[in-house]
């Protein structure tokens, strides 16, 4: 008799993105006049080409698939070590944080390394998660049998939830109660809020202090423009001891449908053995990804180094700077129409509050009848998320602009 | 305090490849000559270019991500619809399986697949795994905590062994004891065994009896020579109600280093809860895509898709026949060399007898040191590989004659 996993079975029934596209299949069917003029700022989808850095290098590596002499098979299953170093070297190294070649991990995105992640941790782990949150790091707990049944509001048992919200400035303080894997999003995902030096610093501190670890999401950090503002937890002291970071070439070389991340995984973090030994963690990954990966794939990790070639950083910042452009309209434009705004200034998502009395999800609705704008609901990224909704800024500037002369519209 | 996962420490030091590396790198510093005349024939890796229509495909893909009109960010996580479509049609329908497009997965290679297959499995499952094995089925039930400590044998506790050897033709028997599930791999890496219609049909049999499901690694299909030689699971009456399937480019497309695969997850096939009731395990195995990944790279399954084409099919029939050309080369001399050969009619592998008296080690270290050819020590695939090599035909036509002159020399 096989057996299934059974903690599959305790997920929320719909996923966040699947359910927005339902109700807009609907709307568009019942109204295709409206239909047309559909803006989408839901998904945190990127929308502008790949820069011709990337293209080139694509295309030279296809090319050199193309013949016997430079045709390449496997590669090494940690990924290209030019890349490797490339990344050490100017995302670390060259702001300071100690980070060697093969501490990083090419992946084929984030949100995949994430799940990885708990392949090699204990399930005895007390996890703690910011609420609201990027669905991924609850779902991969509860399908690894980390949670109880989920309760009314959506809340797992088991998970230490961690409310961010204007009170706090969306910035958790550590929790009273030791939790041993705590997962740290800045900037966030879908708040926009950013975290300061002194509050990463108090969050080091704290993981060093009960022996925790910080998994550390910090796929937009392109988009900081504050130049007091942390890019990595490396930044801080001390974290080599006591975190891993997860980025992504999603959202600053447009590399959402290339597929192209990496986990930074320091030597000199451990973690406990049942019986109370402390052992390095990076063999334990560095295992797993020689037993269950074959690396990403060649053409993709030549367009993934291009990203860091002097004309790859130029115009990944003028991609970076096109959607932060578009993310200062919208905040301008929300604050204009009378909506609380946050986030939108060292991120691009603006996370603003509902008209009162509205739900999240009505809000949703309300957006894509009267102004045929889909945004994502707050609360679909967890209770504390409830009276709020995300804006993505990923979008054409013209669409931005009609957006926000669409939301002086709403009152 | 953190934890980590204990069953990561029971794995045995070395995967197989990396210490066959270590003794090639040693010996090639200590004899810079023979170095010279190296021949590699130990991992199973392809060395032919990618055909043109694959190059033109993949080229134009990256062309689409270079204009804002074409340009394509997150696609569906479980893959693009038309390349699902075209593997539902060619290589199931068309050969009388019936396999609709949803139930095709795309990933980026089935040996990620082999191992995340075990996300919607139960920790209960009874494993049973041929030997000598393709190590990525047993590591990955030791990193998922299903087996016990390693033997003397390099044997772990709690997997049930199905012994392949000359006496059964390497293809085991369902066993007497139930278990639940099975991983099976025709034709075999690393015998170049393949299975008969009856010999499968047995298997689903067992398999439906015991509401047991069969893990089927049809990696090698495009590799088959013999009619009579079923290239799927599928084709045995019964199979969508007791098997999964995992194919990969790698081998015939030569996609090792682009990196594309899938596998075929039936709708009616059932596992249990642990209180007993029976569900599908396809919603399981959708969700797990939908929550852990983002599709594979947009450009590779633009390649992949190519293979379905006229051109591409032609041209990927021209590369198995260059190779299979090699494997019948090396078959042939090592049979002229005096050694009992097994395999390399429906596969790309030849698994030889080593010497009298000699370990497959032994063996190993003869053919560096005397013919400066590369080969895997069979006892590196399980206990039951001991005595035996493995010589892969992806090479060169020129390679592949100079080691079938060499072995000559052996005696």
């Amino acid at each position: 008799m096989a057996y299934l996993n059974d903690n599959y079975l305790k997920l929320q029934a719909g996923y966040l993105f699947p359910e927005i596209a339902r109700r807009v299949r609907e709307f568009c069917e019942a109204n295709p006049n409206a239909a047309a003029r559909l803006i989408r700022c839901g998904i945190g989808d990127v929308t502008e080409p790949l820069p011709p850095a990337i293209i080139a290098a694509m295309h030279q590596a296809v090319d050199e698939l193309s013949v016997r002499e430079t045709f390449r098979g496997y590669g090494h299953e940690q990924g290209l070590e030019s890349l490797r170093e490339k990344i050490a070297q100017q995302d670390y190294r060259d702001r300071g944080s100690d980070v060697a070649a093969d501490e990083v991990f090419i992946s084929d995105g984030s949100k995949p390394d994430c799940g990885f992640i708990l392949d090699i941790l204990g399930h005895q782990n007390r996890i703690a998660i910011t609420d609201p949150v990027y669905p991924v790091y609850v779902d991969t707990n509860v399908m690894a049998g980390h949670t109880g049944q989920a309760g009314e509001a959506g809340r797992y048992e088991g998970i230490t939830y961690l409310p961010c919200g204007p009170a706090n400035g969306f910035v958790p303080e550590p929790p009273p109660e030791p939790v041993d894997i705590v997962y740290l999003c800045f900037p966030n995902n879908p708040t926009g809020g950013v975290a300061s030096r002194a509050q990463l610093t108090r969050w080091v501190e704290y993981a060093r202090e009960h022996n925790a670890i910080i998994l550390f999401d910090a796929a937009y950090e392109a988009y900081i423009t504050d130049p007091e503002i942390p890019h990595s937890i490396f930044e801080m002291p001390g974290a080599r001891e006591c975190a891993i970071e997860f980025r992504s070439f999603s959202k600053n070389g447009g590399f959402t449908g290339v597929r192209c991340g990496f986990t930074v995984m320091p030597k000199s973090l451990q973690a406990s053995t049942a019986d109370g030994r402390k052992l390095s963690l990076h063999p334990l990954w560095h295992r797993r990804w020689s037993t269950k990966a074959n690396g990403v794939s060649y053409p993709v990790q030549r367009g993934a180094e291009a990203i860091y070639s002097a004309d790859g950083r130029k115009q990944v910042r003028t991609l970076i700077d096109h959607y932060m452009g578009n993310s200062r309209i919208l905040r301008e434009a929300a604050t204009r129409a009378g909506l609380p705004v946050y986030g939108g200034v060292n991120a691009p998502y603006i996370w603003v509050q509902t008209l009162p009395g509205l739900t999240s999800w009505q809000m949703f609705d309300r957006m894509l009848q009267d102004l045929n704008v889909v945004i994502t609901p707050g609360s679909g990224f967890g209770s504390c998320g409830e009276g709020f909704f995300r804006i993505s800024a990923f979008n054409s500037r013209e669409n931005a602009e009609e957006v926000g002369r669409r939301l002086q519209t709403l009152a």
